[in-house]
């Protein structure tokens, strides 16, 4: 078990790192940076190591013996049982289009379980963050997911999904076509953005699938925390830079009636 | 014919107009706003309305002769050969929800050509306008569409649409389908956040469908005066409140690419 004050540490170094990671982003985007592919053919540009090696810096000096697991970087103290999890920047492919809703996550994980979590998008000055029994909160302010009052109002929410591209590769392109020829309202809002609305409640729920740990744990805490309910409908087993996790998260009738209705259907 | 004098004083206006509508947005977003239905089911807030006052109040004081055609309250001058549209709140649903990719549309028409547009983000802070011959701003810095240098590099763009909704009242729910299967990275940037991607070549291209004059008359400019290509696939004859468009916008190639392959498969 850990204690308030504990928590209320990891908290503080989360908010410093994030801070480290959204000044790095901003003076590289006015400064210029580059781009490349990577083995696997997905995007990272030099912005991802700087932010990744700028948070990373300050989880190291305030937490030597934490374990650190980010998207670009080697893995450090994979046996401890505090873990931090980092994606410096969430949505590549829109950070390197200039479509300012890509965000830095950051999360850390005690025993498995994530404790806090931080999704920061620097080009829309929008942060939201949650600890364990702390509650969630955008750019400082409390937020709270309200439950829709009944069934009906299902049909009046939005309903928001990562790309087709993402449930191809998850073997779900079917379930993304039923989504949105069943439900009025679907938008792509990929990424952490989608998770940022979720965990306010813009969107009544996100069905988000081949993600990485460090794409889901913060948004696990940050949804809880909220009020919502966040469940995993494919998980790997153990904690690792390969395995790929599906997710459905947000108002608790909402993401009831896409497990009970359109996951069930497949 | 203009003078530039002219157009640089009716840019002005429009500068003034989108400022009375976005400090009106965010005082009522802070204070609170109350939403009901239109007679055609779509979502009017109090907001959409204050906004829509305040950009007709600065255009009347100036230019007491002109037209104003909004989407919420009463045409003004139908006669005249300067026409202002307006769309106090393009998004509401968004708005409503809490999603911050809501915006505010202003253009002026001569003769029925758009020579000045501006599409504002109030929780997104960004404001672009273009007007005829002057070139497209994003927050006071230039910006200019860059065209791809080749076929093969369509496949790394990013294609926006509109809601689903749009196109099925707009009896095009088989192209929204084959874009979605056809092309890798589509996205629903519903609304002028898809336009003001559109204006700065964030997306390749966007197609945006059953839109109103006060839409898409902005985008033209803004589309246009950035370098881009700008083509309505639908038009009504006139103007006026009830006809519909459907157009297709962003980088030369990519618009064409558009046209010649998924447009002719229908």
């Amino acid at each position: 078990m850990l204690t308030m004050l504990e928590i209320e540490g990891f908290r503080e170094t989360a908010r410093a790192a994030i801070g480290a990671s959204r000044a790095t982003i901003l003076q590289k985007m006015s400064s210029g940076w580059s781009t490349r592919r990577k083995a696997d053919s997905s995007l990272v540009t030099d912005v991802d190591l700087a932010a990744e090696s700028a948070v990373r810096d300050v989880i190291t000096r305030r937490h030597p013996d934490h374990g650190i697991l980010g998207e670009e970087l080697t893995s450090v103290n994979p046996g401890s049982e505090f873990q931090w999890v980092i994606d410096p920047i969430d949505g590549t492919l829109n950070f390197a289009h200039g479509v300012p809703l890509y965000g830095s996550i950051l999360a850390l994980l005690h025993k498995g379980d994530p404790i806090v979590g931080v999704i920061d998008h620097p080009s829309l000055g929008i942060t939201t963050e949650a600890a364990h029994e702390c509650g969630t909160f955008r750019n400082g302010e409390r937020i709270r997911i309200v439950d829709i009052a009944s069934e009906q109002d299902i049909a009046e929410e939005i309903i928001a999904v990562g790309g087709r591209e993402q449930f191809v590769r998850s073997g779900a392109a079917g379930l993304f076509d039923r989504l949105f020829s069943g439900h009025r309202f679907v938008r792509t809002y990929n990424d952490c953005f989608g998770h940022t609305l979720a965990a306010s409640g813009a969107v009544g729920a996100m069905i988000d699938v081949d993600l990485h740990i460090w794409d889901i744990a913060a948004t696990r805490v940050l949804i809880e925390e909220a009020g919502g309910e966040f469940v995993l409908t494919a998980s790997p087993q153990g904690l690792s830079k390969d395995g790929r996790y599906d997710a459905i998260f947000g108002k608790p009738s909402v993401v009831r009636w896409l497990l009970d209705g359109f996951m069930k259907e497949a």
